[in-house]
């Protein structure tokens, strides 16, 4: 029997769809070429240099615990809070537990702008300095700018090029989606994802920007820490998948896609209140201030000093979670019939507003385990021993450089043949890219993660 | 300049989807005609009464306000939680409130069974008496069954056709999505709303429970207090539109609608936080042992005790919702060139887990405003005067009455004439009928007011 019916079916406007993948297409060629990029761009890393220094949390200028509650806030309200987290899992491996969490209601603009030239969609990309950064500026989307950032909180410089993002005319959007940070370091967090087309009037190019093709910048995934998690995040929703029925060749509809996720959402049952960060659990102080678990697994809550020349202020001090090692996110693909397809997992994480979002194939920090006392993920033994030949991308790359300090993960994506992968484990679900495209036309499908893994695969998956 | 792509093009499988339109088209004739259905369902009514009568929230057996913070509990942990609520709404015409609200964090699953008898799709109703319903048994879906209900909490017998919902081949699933209860009593609730075609073997008939098809259900739908609001969501996620490219003759391409839709999200800023029930303010209880808000407006929470010959359990005390009057849900519809459209409402509701959702016109509780003290929502005049003869659709419907105590609705669909209908208004959009459909595969984007009425609507705006 077939399905009742597909969803989603993609695209009748061809034309249009083609333009952004021919761009995307391009490889390393554009109105820049990428060695006159590296020039310009290893001077911005140059120019915009930040000074980061650890500092006790309660040493935080602007920065002060509740006296009730025990939560890190900014005197102004604003920016984030650092509270504690009852997080209750009843299928999970541990089934309750309470943790650190930072919360930041206010939903930020992640916005890239375009614009072609010469018939190429070209984006325009900022060099930014974040403190968590290991190596100082990385390529930005365009603005990425929280609502503090942009009404005033942070007493800061005014966002440039925020006209485009604030009230873009229907025609000019391209993609536009909230779409959930770090479930496991941010409470519901979610923020505002946008590809918006220029007008045709000219655009001026301000000092730490730079226009170049979604091919260009496919080739710069490739690096170490080059391309930040925020522009990783907007590129991901380009709507590359296009052009056609995503149920074609797929292993399974989008029909079944959508019910499973229901379903892995319904049966999970992940809840998380927010708690006092006082009375949250197995956390501690440090010597050195920080908040640190027992177990020195997981992460820590640090305080950092930040002195830099280019960004909005030059000076403040801010909370950050230190993760305890590298992350490591693998994406397995392989070809079902003729059609590439990439393996998801179902993924539970306390912060994600629904409970349940598709993560890559592997998420996790090998860290955690290493001392045996948790039991380790599914496939991590195999990803770890992947022979290169079996790998076909493979960077490390810098999670949000705003909260998250020194925090990279090593993006891979390889051959499913490495796994022996599952296909009938409910957890796990073979998308198709048109149907992970067609998923990211909404919210909250797939997390921060997997969008990293779906931006460095580029192109690779398209029909 | 064209949009760069539509989005969620509806099926191919176009006699699939034509197979249920079919069905709901065939008014009253189904395998049983609607004169013996209603013989049937006046003995069910007769045969399943309910006695329903009011407590003080602090006699109710079972149930016990926690000391400390006064939240009102069943001694099991299970069912739900009358809490309190801290709503923040920036924008909003009161910016910031507490209230009661009903917490209850399990997924439930609101599920009707399919099956095609003679060519033509039958849907298994059941009669089914809640405690708040006005006159008893109302046409409810085949499951309607909290976690509680079949784990065990509830101590009641097993949920009959539950098994049919549990693990349903992909290939059987007409709809199965997660879709949000009132925003303003239940805090971030959200049910499983599924469809599902029973497989080829002869499905057994229990007492409460009836073949209709869609056809004889929308029927139904137009007389008051029929067929309960469990039943009207799961209709509302029937895929009637589908069928073609949902961009073809609407006002604004689906890009654009979840564009709007995510702005609209991004600005509110809409935020609520759980709160003890003892810190709500200008909340009391009243002689009668109820909690009241001191201006009489809004809705009590009120106890009962019910003794009932058809439920799982045949004797039990609740707390419950009571509003302070009657609602009003109005649909403005008209056609743009050739294409039917309904006007919807960005709304904003404490309880969203998104914030917003797509609402009707209109949706209120008149009593609110009736001694001029707030302001009335737009549209509430000219809906409240509208002519016989633009009225499309006039019912009055039962909100769940499992929670809800006499909550009754009047659902509306008029001709948007009535109106001076916005066509540049933010919070507003006109949608046809595929690009509703479209957004129901999807959770959280109409809310149950809305979907109340798109049930109601039936197979009036397909093309």
């Amino acid at each position: 029997m077939d399905p009742l019916r597909p969803r989603c079916e993609h695209p009748v406007r061809a034309p249009e769809a083609d333009r952004i993948v021919r761009s995307a297409r391009t490889g390393p060629d554009g109105s820049v070429s990428l060695s006159r990029f590296r020039t310009w761009f290893a001077g911005r890393v140059r120019e915009r240099k930040a000074r980061v220094t650890r500092a006790p949390l309660d040493a935080l200028s602007g920065w002060a615990a509740d006296p009730e509650t025990g939560d890190i806030g900014h005197a102004s309200g604003g920016f984030f809070t650092v509270c504690g987290l009852d997080a209750h899992h009843p299928q999970g491996p541990t089934e309750r537990w309470s943790q650190p969490i930072i919360e930041q209601p206010e939903i930020g603009i992640l916005g890239i702008l375009a614009k072609e030239f010469d018939g190429v969609l070209h984006l325009l990309m900022q060099a930014k300095t974040e403190p968590g950064n290991v190596d100082g500026a990385q390529l930005s989307p365009t603005v990425q700018a929280t609502r503090s950032n942009y009404t005033g909180v942070h007493r800061g410089k005014a966002v440039p090029y925020l006209e485009y993002f604030l009230d873009p005319p229907a025609e000019r959007i391209i993609a536009d989606s909230l779409q959930s940070e770090q479930g496991s370091w941010f409470l519901r967090k979610h923020n505002r994802n946008m590809v918006v087309e220029a007008p045709d009037e000219p655009v001026p190019v301000l000092e730490d920007f730079c226009w170049l093709t979604p091919g260009q910048v496919y080739e710069l995934l490739g690096e170490d820490d080059v391309v930040n998690m925020d522009a990783r995040t907007v590129l991901s929703c380009l709507p590359l998948g296009a052009g056609g029925d995503p149920d074609r060749g797929a292993r399974h509809s989008m029909t079944e896609v959508l019910s499973r996720i229901t379903e892995a959402r319904a049966r999970t049952g992940m809840s998380a209140a927010r708690l006092p960060l006082a009375s949250v659990e197995r956390w501690h102080r440090t010597d050195s201030g920080a908040i640190r678990h027992e177990s020195g697994r997981f992460f820590s809550v640090i305080g950092v000093d930040v002195a830099t020349s280019g960004r909005e202020v030059r000076q403040w001090s801010q909370p950050m979670i230190e993760p305890c090692g590298p992350g490591l996110a693998a994406l397995a693909v392989k070809d079902i019939g003729d059609t590439p397809h990439a393996l998801l997992r179902l993924r539970a994480e306390p912060g994600f507003r629904e409970g349940v979002e598709l993560g890559p194939t592997l998420q996790c920090t090998p860290e955690n385990y290493r001392d045996g006392v948790l039991s380790p993920p599914r496939f991590l033994d195999r990803v770890a021993a992947a022979e290169p030949g079996r790998i076909r991308f493979d960077a490390v790359q810098s999670e949000e450089g705003g909260r998250f300090y020194h925090a990279r993960t090593r993006n891979v994506v390889l051959d499913a043949a490495v796994l022996d992968a599952p296909d009938d484990d409910p957890d796990y679900l073979w998308l198709s890219y048109p149907q992970i495209s067609c998923l990211l036309d909404h919210s909250h499908y797939l997390n921060v993660q997997a969008r990293s893994l779906v931006a460095c695969l580029g192109t690779a998956l398209l029909p």
